[in-house]
């Protein structure tokens, strides 16, 4: 379930549709249909993975930035190209999603996650853990994220960070 | 709580009943008692482990398959046989559970697991992760899984697997 | 969304309750914000963590034990005073959340966990999970928690248990 921040007072329905938000969202990676990523998108979407260290001290710059759903687009192309795709799976996790506050340019979301990344005839192993920040928006009666940044604990992030999170 | 498949309409309550479902038997997994395990199954079910490798070229031998309640029982009975149940304790771990479809045959869902095993006197270690595909029936009053497919995210697993996921 | 245990008849709205405290717990604890970490727990709150191995005897010492809330702020300020703590950042993820029963001192919750260590320029690592044994009561209109055992599966706990889990 959604959780939400204390003060806030929010509708069963709404707590529903984020989950199914959210729920969507994996399931879409998990059956690696990245085709389908950028539609999670608005159009003029902000989506960055950005080590804490960085973005602690508010600098602007993440390993991997995107500015529009076009960019995702071109990630997602990029992908399918890139002789790293197949050899490897990446399992991601969610913790509980808070639901911190309602803003009026969106509501302002956050979860922990931890990526696991299993190489062929290799055991499973932990890649990746951060938190993600999100900001959801209702797109013309869809829900969507205008924003994405996925803050990463570690600072040196592995290569195969071209897979989206 | 239960994410649901654009689309789906879902009522409140039977996202709490599949909740709930999943809840008891992390419970029950958690709880040692797996003596309890095969009744979350329905007479005619079918439990398997496999790897995504050979899920995904169709191929139907698991690492471990039952296909029936009774099964699932001989498999524990195995279990408290074994001289590797003592020194190891698995640790599962479920993501957001989603009802992905609802057909004739029964309610579809998946999620995202994660497990850590710890031997005796070592700190806890990442052992398996992967995606369970699951057919959720109403039995008589009870939901109960007619069918668990746990698909490994790595071809190799280990011995340790006699542990119901 | 919380689970309810076989028997259970809880209100969608408690279940909700119980959903928030979890996620602002989270919340708390994932902002660093651990002052506010003691305001979770009753005065006279009992946390603990404990090995399995010594809880399954019943054994009654911990690796860390506090009896009230005054105890809490103290690790809190004893953990803003070690050196240890700028270097490392402790993810936490907690699994599906069990309300187990409903007893005249408390509502009896337990949720399996992970936590994640990331040294500085480091990857990301398991470095604890077991399983949290929470007793939360309804005080003056605050769900609190009156009792939070976290039992972990390894014996051998690293050094950073200073963090709240």
């Amino acid at each position: 379930m959604i959780a939400v921040a204390p003060g806030l007072d929010v509708a069963p329905e709404l707590r529903a549709r984020l989950a199914d938000l959210f729920g969507a969202y994996d399931e879409a990676l998990e059956q690696g249909d990245f085709e389908c990523w950028p539609e999670f998108f608005t159009e003029n979407c902000f989506y960055q993975i950005i080590p804490r260290e960085t973005y602690a001290l508010g600098l602007p710059l993440g390993l991997l930035q995107a500015e529009s759903r076009g960019m995702l687009a071109d990630r997602v192309a990029a992908l399918r190209k890139t002789t790293l795709y197949a050899p490897r799976i990446v399992r991601r996790l969610v913790g509980s999603i808070v639901l911190r506050a309602i803003e009026p340019d969106g509501m302002r979301l956050s979860a922990s996650f931890a990526a696991f990344q299993t190489m062929l005839n290799e055991p499973s192993q932990v890649f990746l853990c951060g938190r993600l920040y999100d900001r959801v928006v209702d797109d013309d009666g869809t829900l969507r994220f205008a924003e994405r940044i996925c803050v990463t604990d570690a600072t040196l992030v592995p290569i195969s960070l071209v897979f989206p999170i």
